[in-house]
């Protein structure tokens, strides 16, 4: 399929309306998908927004907007007049409806409310009240449920009535009168069955479920171990609450990803897009980090005021400064991003900390040994360094970078044993102990070598 | 649902296999996924896998298979008498059996692809033919295909006689007599149509689908975009050849994130978790990285060499190099894996480099005068420095942040542009370049200010 041009789309469209072409641009939305119309839409002046947004056919209209962003959304509903928005709402499905609402100023939330049926206000204030990183905040209410004494055809009519059509929507769930649930059926098996068997023949009892307190990305990763589409949420009572889609579980993966990179990068974690933030909010996701990682670095310095004078009497020492703390932070961060990568993606755990530990030395020694036989080679034949020096420099080298390693590796896996974000551990924090760690070793070893 | 602790699985069916109560063992693993199944046998000792392997249900056998690391499915392989094999071959999925083949020795290949059926064989030799990135390396052969004149009655029976039971395959294809595809049915239209309806009158024709020399990359980005569950594969001529499922989707989109953060952290990215990757393949995709980067932090180590005296005179000026070159680093990676992570997930492209710059210059500023500032006092205050030797280190602060976060937001944009990956401009590299940068600054300033 060919890739298609926002650009070129929005261009048309303000075109087609300047010119009051309104049943062409309808035509041209027609043919759109909807995540393809918000992101023309973004494109757009805002002005030309609520016009545009009118146009849409009814049918993807509430898709679209779920897939606009936050400024948009809140604009366009306060454009909406109130007909215009039950519209709206009451095409959303739950969870994207709490999503919103979540998002929303105090005044916008009361509009929004209102204007939903009783029903689906009840079911949104209901996600609403589950923490925020809980299977409860992902899930939506929209599923089918079955008896397991209903007939194929009692299901059948019953999937007919709800009128459900969300794609994902392929599992049904059998609960029994008080809520618990039973067991899946799928509209597959449904298909392929006579009319007159039970639900509770076909339908499978093993049910891979969430707890609406559990942590989203528990979720997620149960997503995918199982490679499941779609997974049915209990409260403690194993009462049907709730489901929870794979679309949501990728967003999920992503924004916890995400999240996971900013933090090794020593950046509070943004809330939304890159530019979609405000410069302050930027400023102050990172100048905290900035600021302890600053202090920290002026420990280093201490080191060196304090050995000025070893130090100063050979300038390769100082010289050498900028390149040996280089290499620290660079195998500190190689060590420490792998195994960040490996705890969250399950392969790594605190129990594997010896064999990590292990393998990172026996790495490091590698790394190391090449480093400073190529460092001191380099040292001797183009530096003119003295043999000693060369010898100091280079055998620093290879300490810093064992050291490095065995830190980078294993800061990440304490972290996650005593309940801390390894992400946090990653390189700024590694390096700073590092750079001071090995100009410590630098120090007393040029003492020791060079008298 | 209560957590499965492996261990206790593990252990448990250990004991009843030593104590050859096999029909409890077979019990016991009747219960378990077969994503816990393999799991499990990670965990055993490799002569016991063979034995319980064949205690599996033959109903989740393959599943399981598929589930479980290459060395041990090799090493079950090289265990199978050929119809064990044949057995293991015939349930697996078309994708999962190219996956499999594609990374075994080639005695095993010959082995897998003898026993599988002829059908079965052309079709994993058509996917090993795409490229490794490519839509087609990860599609699967396993779909329902229908035409445009069979009425639902003829679909559900074609259904029926395929047997494919995978959950996801709740799509079915309409093709034409030349393969192409004309439209899409979903099994709940099926289900709620009348016996007689035509495929052409309930197929929806508008399809999001792939190109097979597409980048796995660019699927999985319209997989999120458009919450697809499944994508067909098409050729050129628009023929369908296969389909994506999600579950593939999610393993690419963690492949990729993977691959990322490696080379953010100047890692060749590896190809296996962690604790199964070879110390020597460890040190090769470290090695080249930190050598490079440990010539171009000589460079640094240059400027010092050439500028002895105009450094050596102050020592508050060698003192504060750490922490100059620590800011500039930390700085820069911030700005480069915002960067670098908003181009991945599409939130950026190089057309707003402009906007980016811009707005990582307002950042800088705040950032930057806040840490000159502090940092001001601090050497007046505590380390007793000269008011001029304190003002070229603070100034010289200042200029570092702005320097490093210009460099480090735009050089990811520049890389993504000219067709390089952006990763790779991450920490490491711009961290080199900024310390390069900020001590020609430095000296520049001081030789200025303190004459």
């Amino acid at each position: 399929m060919a890739e298609i041009t926002n650009n070129t789309f929005a261009d048309t469209l303000v075109l087609l309306l300047e010119g009051k072409k309104y049943s062409a641009a309808r035509d041209v939305l027609e043919t759109m998908h909807p995540a393809d119309i918000a992101a023309m839409l973004e494109e757009c002046e805002s002005e030309k927004v609520p016009l545009l947004f009118r146009l849409i056919p009814k049918e993807i209209a509430a898709e679209t907007f779920v897939e606009m962003d936050e400024d948009q959304q809140q604009l366009l509903i306060q454009g909406f007049s109130d007909s215009e928005l039950k519209e709206v709402v009451d095409e959303l499905y739950t969870d994207d409806a709490a999503d919103i609402v979540g998002e929303m100023p105090a005044n916008v939330v009361r509009r929004i409310l209102k204007q939903a049926d009783p029903e689906k206000r009840k079911m949104i204030n209901e996600i609403l009240k589950y923490p925020e990183d809980s299977a409860g905040s992902i899930m939506t209410t929209e599923y089918v449920s079955l008896r397991p004494d209903m007939t194929v055809e009692d299901a059948i009519k019953r999937i007919r009535r709800t009128g459900i059509d969300k794609e994902t929507i392929n599992t049904c769930y059998v609960i029994d009168e008080n809520r618990k649930l039973q067991g899946i059926v799928t509209i597959r098996s449904l298909l392929l069955s006579e009319e007159n068997v039970l639900m509770s023949e076909i339908m499978v009892e093993e049910v891979i479920s969430a707890l609406t307190k559990e942590d989203r990305e528990a979720v997620a990763h149960d997503f995918t171990k199982y490679d499941l589409s779609v997974m049915p949420v209990v409260d403690e009572e194993n009462r049907l609450v709730g489901i929870v889609t794979f679309d949501d579980v990728m967003d999920v993966l992503q924004e916890e990803t995400t999240e996971d990179i900013e933090k090794m990068a020593a950046i509070t974690p943004l809330e939304k897009p890159y530019l979609k933030t405000a410069v302050s909010k930027m400023f102050l996701s990172r100048i905290p980090w900035l600021l302890i990682l600053m202090f920290s670095a002026a420990f280093t310095g201490l080191i060196i005021t304090h050995f000025e004078n070893a130090l100063a009497s050979h300038i390769a020492l100082v010289a050498s400064i900028p390149m040996l703390m280089a290499t620290g932070g660079n195998c500190g961060s190689q060590a420490s991003v792998t195994v960040i990568r490996g705890l969250s993606l399950g392969e790594i755990e605190f129990r594997d900390i010896l064999r990590v530990i292990w393998k990172e030395i026996r790495v490091a020694v590698l790394c190391g040994v090449t480093m400073a036989a190529v460092n001191y080679l380099k040292l001797m034949a183009f530096d003119g360094v003295g043999m000693y020096v060369a010898a100091v420099i280079s055998l620093t080298l290879l300490v810093t970078v064992i050291v490095a390693k065995v830190v980078g590796c294993s800061l990440p896996m304490v972290a996650s044993k005593i309940g801390f974000d390894p992400a946090v551990m990653a390189s700024p924090f590694i390096t700073t102990i590092i750079d001071a760690v090995s100009l410590g070793i630098y120090v007393k070893i040029a003492m020791t070598i060079l008298q």
